[in-house]
């Protein structure tokens, strides 16, 4: 899993038939440059930091029809101080 | 997902049996130089702002036996000034 | 399979349903400064080096439905001294 | 899909059970310098320019039990001069 | 696929359940400064060339439930010399 920080939402009116309920979130990967785009269904806000699955175990987690979705958040990370 | 630019059109006259209908598209990664070629069934020009699945959840979107496309163009990018 | 030392543990309270029993660990790969997240069912610690599968084999090997997990620590990496 | 030139050929005597018939191309991905091995059904020769498709979606191309096969040559990318 | 030569073995007394029989073998890929661990069927030995292929098709090619195996040798290269 990949360790980021949630940077920002896209909208994409125009799409493929299929894609699921949820929000498509721009996330930076933490330590790096790269940024993508990871699907949420947590409700995570910017500035969140979240766990990221990519590939086809995103797609695979949804019922049914696996969506297009390659890269999923799956959980939010705990803030060390509150969890002290 | 990835966040990509259209930058071109690539015809394969020559290719393996069981493609869908639809258009190879060249595309750039936003804030990288990194360029992949993505299949397109939105009909997406030039200069748009897309979505991509990268993997098998690009092939199992198609219905039927998943065809040897790993990246699909999901989605177009919502214009901030329109969506303003 | 990545050769990776386990560097810290993180928590997520807040996540997808689905997720196994187990733990999440910060791993760094060997000879990089690239960081991910690991999932170990084995009780691996801090300092500790660790094989990790990457990709959709690692959530194939939990039971039943696979879970949203892209990266399994496989096992401990013997001590070429204590092999020796 | 990535955007590659042949640069040639290995062979593998040894191999494992389960390999389809083809060949194994090197290939050198356009604008880089990255180099992998694609398998090729078209025959595609050195210099030619092609499309390869990567991961499980290369395997599932082929009839039955998917082979250890993670890149295949799909298409053989026209000539922009024969094309206009 | 990718070009690597093997360059030493691991080994992983402590492992989970469900690895096959075989080695764990460390390679550089060609060109490049990157290591990987590759499961060897084939008795491949250090200095060798040989051929790798990774992801969700290195576990689909061992009979049965798909091991968290994700990079197997799948043939030795063969020497241009003696091939001449």
């Amino acid at each position: 899993m990949l360790h980021a920080v949630v940077t920002g939402n896209v909208w994409a009116t125009k799409r493929v038939e299929g894609l699921p309920h949820g929000a498509f979130l721009e996330v930076q990967i933490e330590g790096t440059d790269s940024r993508l785009i990871a699907f949420d269904v947590l409700g995570s806000g910017v500035g969140e930091r979240v766990l990221i699955a990519t590939g086809s175990v995103a797609a695979a987690w949804f019922p049914g029809k696996p969506p297009p979705i390659d890269a999923l958040i799956i959980g939010a990370i705990d803030d060390p101080a509150s969890a002290g």
